[in-house]
């Protein structure tokens, strides 16, 4: 067996979120990636794969040259394995404990990292506007680092979740009350803006409190945390 | 005036470490950046710049063609102007406040980060491994967004700097006491270690605590937190 010319096609077309929602489909790549997916409740389609000895028991397997693997590779270092996953149904939206909701979040690696974070945390609901980075895109595939198997995410219009959830609404902001100081409730909704523009307003107005990580070093600095470094700390608060 | 052979020249070998200790010279690039090392006690060895308009005032400024910026810029979009500046001098090691120590961290995205968190937290010194990557590589000038400006970053053996040091020294372990239940003091040396191995032992031994982020979520999942978001955390417990 080898990789066919509709494979290529199929695996490369897959870069674009069109083409994943039309075959509802997405890539993860790499032995330690690939194989949190296929422990986890994920439904394989494909395995393209140069060394097969590890996959002994899959038999959605189709063994390739390390030179077919480069070809639908999107890593610099392509590692053995790339796997089609079918993208699964969504998962009825929790209305309890933290969950965190992105306000057009735009860079892949920010949104990878803020999985990963959820995932630590215990936070299982994830809620994205539509304008979020899609979480199927591969360079969020590879940084959530199979993360994306234990954290449910769903894309909505932010307003009418919010306008229709009762928790308590933080808003991640640059002028709110210090976190460090504040009551944090077991069950909230955390929300956080783009890197470039923070909330929109019209998500603002939903939210009923405001929290911000103080800034220890010179004051007249007005640099702000990255936004996936500013979600760690406000995890690890509302956590801790 | 434009760019002359030896300029450019010049600014691609800066891409090299060994050339900028030749040269006791890096690149900053972007409005934003540039403009944070010239407001900062760095020295400015010379300008080069698309739109000259907004640097009247400055001497050493050499007006390029964009197609010229894009031949000296590593970025995708570069942004009007690079900058050359000197490497300073070293500061005194500060031997109070809190002390950030990295055990060779590889990834500049990393290190650029770190030293944004550093700046944020008003941490002024960070103690690096020989091993660990160049401050003044591109990516972590980028990265970090001006904080370089002040965060005094010194390279040494770490084994000689901690058996020299007097300060409690933490290490951040997967297995440590569970930093959320200790009491932490205001002086200290706290040790980050590099992103695949952590802490390499001959550095272990010097250190006397050891704190742990503990994980919320499913606990049979054995994934750290990146390197980065884990000193995000634990500089915010330090501090608040």
């Amino acid at each position: 067996m080898s990789l066919s010319k509709n494979q290529l096609k199929l695996i490369t077309s897959l870069q674009q979120k069109k083409y994943r929602t039309v075959h509802n489909l997405f890539v993860a790549e790499g032995t330690k990636v690939v194989n949190e997916f296929l422990n986890s409740n994920f439904e394989l389609e494909q395995l393209f794969c140069v060394d097969t000895s590890k996959y002994k028991d899959i038999q959605k397997i189709i063994q390739i040259s390390e030179g077919e693997l480069k070809k639908i590779s999107v890593l610099k270092t392509p590692n053995n394995v790339l796997g089609l996953f079918k993208i699964p149904s969504i998962s009825p939206l929790k209305n309890e404990g933290l969950i965190l909701v992105l306000d057009e979040i735009n860079d892949p690696g920010n949104l990878g990292t803020i999985i990963r974070l959820c995932d630590w945390f215990g936070v299982t609901q994830l809620v994205c506007s539509l304008k979020t980075v899609d979480c199927y895109n591969s360079k969020v595939v590879q940084a959530s680092m199979g993360s994306l198997t234990r954290v449910s995410i769903i894309y909505t219009d932010l307003e009418l979740y919010l306008e229709n959830t009762n928790l308590p609404k933080y808003a991640s902001l640059m002028n709110g009350e210090n976190v460090y100081q504040s009551v944090l409730p077991k069950n909230a909704i955390l929300v956080m803006g783009n890197e470039a523009n923070g909330i929109s307003d019209s998500i603002l107005k939903y939210l009923t409190k405001s929290i911000t990580i103080p800034r220890f070093g010179e004051l007249q600095q007005t640099e702000s945390l990255n936004v996936a470094t500013a979600a760690a700390i406000l995890l690890s608060e509302f956590k801790r």
